[in-house]
């Protein structure tokens, strides 16, 4: 099962990394400023795993459709996740220095010109969308909406907003899942849904909010485990940050046991959606995948 | 004249700012972090002088538009006008205190809850556009496009890259108008032609994206004279910061006289541009009116 979506994972980030390299490369013989364009690549072209792009293929071919018609969306949903972590890598926010085992944007091109890199990238999702030749006006027109509400102030940025707070006041839990279902979530019900959108079948966009919503709070818990117990090689990121500022993770109510056992219940409740559905096996078997990540 | 502009600005205004406050008035009871809400707040509805809405309800009455279709593209032009001045004013830009004549929205909500705000209004930009109910859905699409090219890398964001290079790059004159054709003409461009857009009338969009232009460098001129001349308590906002930290500007090729005669030349070629539509008057006025303006 793992390696069958391992290599699912690799098939479909080669088609992204593909399409998004082709977005990407849009500088013209005016443009004076070249280290922007260069900033962009360094944050999108460097092996993430592509996992909301993914899942925008993979609900967008679960419910019918055709890659053409998915991938404007998927790379909209990848840009508004690296606008979101170049913003989020900033001094002023976790002051990351390590992202997917480079440097982050601003301590290769400074503070300012990532500032402006992922401004740019949030505004091109909302291009791509609009420009997505595949399908029609009113499905393009419900994509701009859906994105910009579940990364707006409702969605992620909320979510984030709340993540500042948290640094100095304790949650209770369900504050704690609503922080991370707004942070994480709303952006992986967005990608699953722009899948179904993608396809125009409608009949698959209930599944997929609540697939979205369970792997999101999966994801979620995984990270904290892993902030615990992985190493910097394999993350490619910095470990402890969030025990080491005392911020409120799942495990501050549950030890690393119990958290995985509740991912696991909620990666059980993100199949149970798409269960019945032809073809929604790889779906499901994604889910137990990223409940047993180690990176 | 003066007066008649001036009137006509505050009754725009009036308008805007009751759009941009109802657009604003969306927390509820989940929402557990209040303080970003009143920082978006801090920053849009603070007495703004409004040029950017103001042009897209002008350009729609001279189309032949009604306002109800022009105001939701005229606060989506006024959000990103001021998400791009909360980033802009963040200390690894302009680093600038104060704004409109209030501290900017980084000294009183913090660095981090800043960026948030900017982030999130652009993002409303979109999703206000793609919700107006008064027109089509193509011609929602097709805002949403300029408004993503205006603002985005090949816009404002390119102007405000090359900017920041400009910090320790001395620019010959055309790659200071460039920088200003995309720093303030594109979304300048952009709030003229949104009013055509509104209206659905597409014999002015020609003549608005030369009017957009020509009053985009003009506001640049007279902002650089201003920053020479002007006293803070006019303007709101500290002045010499450019003449300061050694910036190219319009005075480093002219002098005070020469500068405002060439701005005065390109305001006779924005009225020109709207010259034999009927109504125009005001416009060409209104062009005039920001030629004067003393802050």
């Amino acid at each position: 099962m793992t390696n069958r979506i391992s290599e699912r994972l690799n098939e479909n980030s080669a088609v992204i990394n593909d399409a998004l390299s082709k977005y990407l490369d849009w500088k013209n013989d005016n443009d004076k400023y070249p280290c922007l364009f260069d900033s962009l690549r360094h944050s999108t072209l460097n092996g993430g795993k592509r996992i909301r792009p993914y899942l925008t293929l993979e609900f967008n071919r679960l419910s019918g459709g055709n890659d053409e018609s998915a991938i404007p969306y998927a790379c909209a949903i990848e840009f508004a996740h690296t606008y979101s972590c170049v913003h989020d890598d900033l001094p002023c926010m976790d002051n990351d220095d390590l992202r997917r085992g480079i440097p982050t944007n601003h301590k290769v091109y400074g503070e300012a010109t990532a500032l402006l890199a992922g401004d740019a990238l949030l505004t091109h999702a909302f291009e791509l969308i609009a420009d997505n030749k595949f399908t029609s006006d009113s499905n393009k027109l419900r994509t701009v909406k859906l994105l910009a509400q579940c990364a707006g102030i409702h969605g992620m940025i909320g979510g984030q907003q709340l993540d500042l707070i948290g640094e100095n006041t304790k949650y209770d839990f369900e504050t704690l899942k609503y922080m991370q279902y707004l942070k994480t979530g709303k952006l992986l019900i967005a990608a699953c849904v722009l899948g179904c959108y993608a396809s125009g079948n409608d009949a698959y966009i209930n599944a997929a909010v609540i697939y979205g919503e369970k792997i999101g709070l999966t994801f979620q818990i995984i990270d904290d485990i892993l902030d615990v117990t992985g190493d910097v090689e394999t993350l490619g990121k910095n470990t402890g940050s969030d025990s080491g500022n005392d911020k409120t993770t799942f495990l501050s109510f549950m030890n690393v046991d119990e958290a995985y056992k509740y991912a696991s219940e909620l990666t059980d409740e993100a199949c149970d959606a798409i269960f019945g559905f032809a073809g929604s096996d790889i779906l499901c078997d994604t889910a137990k995948y990223l409940l047993n990540r180690k990176k």
